[in-house]
C-alpha cells in the first residue's frame, strides 16, 4: 500500500469516526454547535445581570440573583453535551470553539469542572442572599469562564 | 399640526416605546431574539431525545428522559424573558416569532402558560420512570408546542 493511499484510508476512517461520534445521539454537527452556542447564551444572559448587580450597576435583587444563578448552574452542566467529537471548527467553520478543546481534552475537560463547581457554588451562595458572599463567589466563577476562553475560544 | 407630521411624531414615539421596552432589561433587540432561540433550541434538543424513546426510536432511558424533561420545564420558564416587547419582525428581521404574539398577547400568554404547566408535569412524571406514564405526559405536552407554534410562528 504507497503512503498516499493509506492517508486517504486512514482520513477516511478518522473522519467516519467523527462524523459517528457527532451523531452519536443522532445530531448533526452543525445541531451540536448551535446547541453549544445557545448554552452559552443562556449563560451570559443569566451571567451578565449578577455582574450588574454586584458591581452595583443595578439594584441587588437576591430573588434574581438565585435565579439567575440557578440557570448558570444548570447550563453549566449542560454545557458538556456541546462538545462531542467532530463539532469542531474543522467540520463547523461557523464557531469560536478552538480545536485545542479536542486536542488538549483533558485539559478541556478540568476547566469545565472548575467552572461547573464554581457554578454550583454560587447558585448555592446565591439562595442565602449575601450579597458579599455572592460577590466573592461571582468573581470565582467569572475567573472559570477567563480561564477556559483564553485558551479554547477564539477571541 | 399636518397629518404627516403627526404621523411622524407617532411613529417616532411608539418606535422610542419598542426600544425602551426591549432595553428595559439593558438587552438590544438582537440579544432578546438571540436568546429566545437559544431557549427554543435547548429545548428541542431535549424533547426530541425524550420522543425518540417514547416513539421506541431509541431504547428507554428512564434516567436520560429524568434530565432531559428537567431542562425542558426550566427552558419553558427561562422562555417568557425572550418575548419582551420590541423584539418582533418590525424589529428583527432574522424572527420566526410572528407579530400577533404581542398584538395577541393574553391568547399568547395562556398557550405559554400551557406549555409550562404540561412541560412541569412530564419533569415530574419522569422523576417515576413509568414509561406509558410518561409517553401520555409527552403526547400532552407535545400539543402545547404544536398549539403555539401554530398560530404564533412561522412556517
Amino acid at each position: 500500500m504507497n503512503k498516499q493511499l493509506a492517508m486517504i484510508l486512514v482520513g477516511g476512517i478518522l473522519g467516519m469516526g467523527v462524523l459517528t461520534a457527532a451523531n452519536a445521539a443522532g445530531q448533526k454537527p452543525e445541531e451540536v454547535v448551535e446547541y453549544r452556542k445557545s448554552v452559552y447564551t443562556i449563560i451570559g444572559w443569566n451571567f451578565k445581570p449578577i455582574g450588574a448587580m454586584v458591581k452595583g450597576e443595578v439594584p441587588f435583587d437576591a430573588a434574581a440573583v438565585a435565579r439567575h444563578a440557578q440557570y448558570v448552574e444548570m447550563m453549566s452542566k449542560a454545557a458538556p453535551e456541546g462538545f462531542s467529537k467532530g463539532s469542531g471548527p474543522d467540520v463547523v467553520k461557523d464557531t469560536e470553539a478552538k480545536p485545542e478543546i479536542w486536542t488538549k481534552w483533558s485539559e478541556f475537560q478540568t476547566k469545565m469542572t472548575n467552572f461547573q463547581q464554581e457554578a454550583t457554588k454560587l447558585a448555592e451562595v446565591a439562595k442565602s442572599g449575601k450579597e458579599a458572599d455572592i460577590k466573592a463567589q461571582f468573581g470565582k466563577t467569572a475567573e472559570t469562564c477567563k480561564a477556559c476562553h483564553k485558551e479554547f475560544r477564539k477571541d
